[in-house]
């Protein structure tokens, strides 16, 4: 035979070993090639003897194949004329004929890849997989500490039975009982007087700042940023098209006074008043003030994000900015990624009143509530008294962490970096010689496997001096040492360091 | 005594009976008053003395609990001259005095929610809630068939021990295992020859089409959608400032030759051809083909909803439009919230190679993947043959259920009513006397506590006939008499039927 389709389907290969049969295996590989355009419209396919001759099949096993075939109208059957491929699957050309020029995308989506791209160029999703070995990445908490068996219980008690109220459409504002330990939490925790109705549940911090962006900014909007400061919210409020006013971080936190002398009428600060991210400053209670008083006088919002205010080691914890602010203007964003999982993918937003029901309302444009199985055990896990101690043990577990990576690194590195232990979160901050490029540093390590985060990636516009964000969460007491020793070593195979005379 | 602050601490209510300590209910009830304003900054507190009598407290109990509100700053002690309440919270007036008037929104979000609650407000979340006892919404699926033992059985394998694997920040684009398994499924199911890695995971198709409005369309670009078509959808790609093409619907799906000659150069359009929504027509090759040719020769993009394709009762499944495009313009949606669960909130996009990476970063800007936990356990329940079984089941149960239900609509209303049986998915359409408004009666229906939707809720500006869109998955087939008892005694209490005589 050896006709076109011939040639092809002799290229088919059976597996006479697999579990599934060969008549299911020839109509599956037939459709593959017809599907792909290998085999095209209107092309007679060989006689079955042939085609049993040439594939060592029996006719009945291409017979099966060839019927479902024609059900399903990839191939047409004239009597007499043998067997053709549908004619609906005449070739159109195939893709890789085609120019390949780069698809267009809108300009949104353009400048938000460039900006991120500027971002995380060194430090990609990838680099800190799962498998990392030696990793200093902030957001890197520790895992084999979750009491794992006591959310396991937890847990099954919604997995009994199907229920609607677990399998079904959720609340759309969130789990009526989630929401209610969230606001006693926060009450107890943070100062923060509000009510269940209040409390809108999220996927995560970065899925509320995109909300709330879209909710408040127009393009060209002037916001508030810290500078350095968070750069995912950044990016998100700028998707919307905002303008961003950098202004300087001090001593006493955000600077305030830059802001008002620069665009007083800004529509929104984003702020981390208990622990700036990523310089670590708690923002003052004079700065506080001033913030809350801008917002109310202008009509201005705030949005503070409080993320792992939880993982204080020393200083006082205030209130949250919330508690202060007498007339609504304080929008909280909280996250259980750090002080639970991140792969939990639940946060959330306190609002004042009259934001709820519109948040709410685009909040159903843009997705669903959380799954209603991972609210309702995260509920009971605050409820019923562990939530609390399970942030009692990570404070205690993080601060020895913290400790014994902070001795190694003056210890063995200590000339070439100037720590600044950390009051509160998952990073400290390690000041290089002021002639270095922390990016470049970084990426050089993260080349030898050794991920930290360079300071200035955080940077608007305002100069920083060269430092390097070091995660101590992820790294148990007992690895301090050798992982200390790692960097060393990188530091002067890259010959930042003298090598050891 | 009787100092302002006397008489607000005198207010206080301590439960004696309560498990909290009283000098740490003492410590709660002080703050919430300063933090609310009720208690100014400055204001001296009564004598531990005075206080122990005003309350009934012994002085430890309150000294216990000034101590600690002493130490966070919320109260301040002046050696000899008593406590006062710290300056850090005088009295910026309370919210209250404040003229309320409603908050100012971004235009995007005032847009989207006026879009929204039109078509929405006689169908809100709250209307359908878990409670609603006789709703004959059409997403409402059945839950009590979830093969919840399996389920169960297939998650507790991965709440043994907490690893970073399941608790860590998951992998961007979604599980790899997860992925697989889906492009193994859709090439059985659905034709599409694609691998793992042009597959993302969303949280469902509603976020698909967010993220795809943003990375596709800039303001004023020209979408064409179907008319009826899906609300979401449409306001997702409005809230990206698309303008709406509105194209007619007939027996072979959308009208092609309509958006050729009305806006050819559309930059997309939104379609579900393996069953429209809500109308149910199939898509026609040859209108597959117009569409497929269209979007190659303008490079536009063709978004195709393949939701609830699984559920076919009646006619052939064709394969889904991505897999007759030979020139990567399709992007395929699909999702679980229908063949599982809609809590499960997990949904995947097949993605052209050329539109992956930017996929991926844009939805890294506007959350995460979804829970690794979810996604593993899904992944497993496909792997494991239970996905393709839960189908065929739920298949047949949908099909009686939709028998039973259209008997007794035929029974008891069908005078009234004209029953299009569905072919696919989950609500049939019934037709109403042409001089009816659908609107009017399905908002009447659901003040009597029976849901439906309208099918001109779906419109966007074609004329059509008066109808009912009334899902039967949510109707056991025992049921269905009684819940169309109940429909038949509504509509003749609204007057729709003549009373028995």
């Amino acid at each position: 035979m050896k006709s076109p389709a011939g040639l092809l389907l002799s290229a088919i290969e059976l597996d006479r070993a697999s579990a599934i049969p060969l008549y299911r295996q020839l109509y599956l590989q037939i459709r593959k090639q017809i599907l792909n355009g290998r085999i095209q419209g209107g092309v007679r396919l060989p006689s079955t003897r042939t085609l049993s001759n040439e594939l060592g099949l029996s006719r009945i096993t291409i017979l099966n194949a060839f019927d479902q075939l024609i059900a399903e109208g990839f191939l047409a059957s004239r009597t007499g004329a043998g067997t053709y491929v549908g004619t609906e699957w005449e070739s159109r050309g195939s893709e890789d004929e085609q120019p390949r020029q780069p698809p267009r995308l809108s300009d949104l989506s353009q400048s938000m890849l460039s900006l991120r791209s500027d971002h995380f160029r060194g430090v990609s999703y990838a680099d800190w997989a799962p498998s990392t070995p030696t990793s200093f990445l902030p957001s890197h908490s520790t895992y084999d500490a979750f009491p794992q068996a006591i959310w396991r219980r937890l847990m099954n008690r919604y997995l009994l039975k199907p229920t609607k109220a677990i399998l079904g459409y959720g609340e759309l504002q969130g789990l009526q009982a989630f929401r209610t330990a969230i606001a006693e939490y926060v009450f107890d925790a943070r100062g923060i007087d509000c009510d269940a109705g209040q409390v809108v549940i999220v996927s995560g911090a970065q899925q509320a700042f995109n909300l709330l962006g879209m909710l408040l900014l127009n393009p060209q909007d002037s916001v508030w940023m810290e500078d350095p400061g968070h750069i995912a919210a950044r990016i998100a409020l700028q998707a919307q098209g905002a303008q961003v006013v950098a202004l300087r971080i001090d001593d006493q936190g955000i600077d305030v006074q830059q802001g008002l002398a620069e665009c007083p009428d800004a529509r929104l600060v984003f702020c981390t008043p208990s622990r700036q991210h990523p310089l670590g400053v708690t923002l003052s209670y004079a700065r506080r003030q001033a913030l809350v008083d801008w917002a109310a006088q202008h009509q201005s919002w705030i949005i503070e994000d409080d993320c792992d205010s939880e993982f204080r080691y020393s200083g006082r914890l205030l209130p949250a900015l919330y508690a202060m602010d007498q007339m609504a203007r304080v929008i909280y964003v909280g996250t259980f990624s750090k002080v639970l999982f991140p792969s939990l993918r639940l946060g959330y937003v306190i609002l004042p009143q009259a934001l709820v029901e519109p948040f709410c309302t685009l909040r159903a444009v843009m997705d669903r509530s959380p799954p209603t199985l991972l609210q309702a055990t995260t509920a009971d896990f605050m409820g019923e008294g562990h939530f609390l101690g399970h942030i009692r043990r990570m404070r205690a577990l993080y601060k020895a962490r913290q400790q014994a990576l902070i001795e190694q690194l003056e210890k063995q590195i200590g000339g070439f970096f100037r720590i600044t232990p950390a009051d509160a979160g998952m990073h400290l901050i390690a000041w290089l010689p002021p002639e270095l490029s922390d990016t470049d540093i970084a990426r050089q390590l993260a080349r030898h496997n050794i991920h930290t985060y360079a300071l200035s990636d955080y940077r608007i516009k305002h100069a920083l001096p060269p430092a390097l964000l070091i995660g101590f969460a992820g790294t148990p007491e007992n690895l301090a040492r050798e992982r200390v020793e790692a960097l060393a070593l990188a530091l002067r195979a890259l010959g930042y360091l003298p090598s050891p005379s």
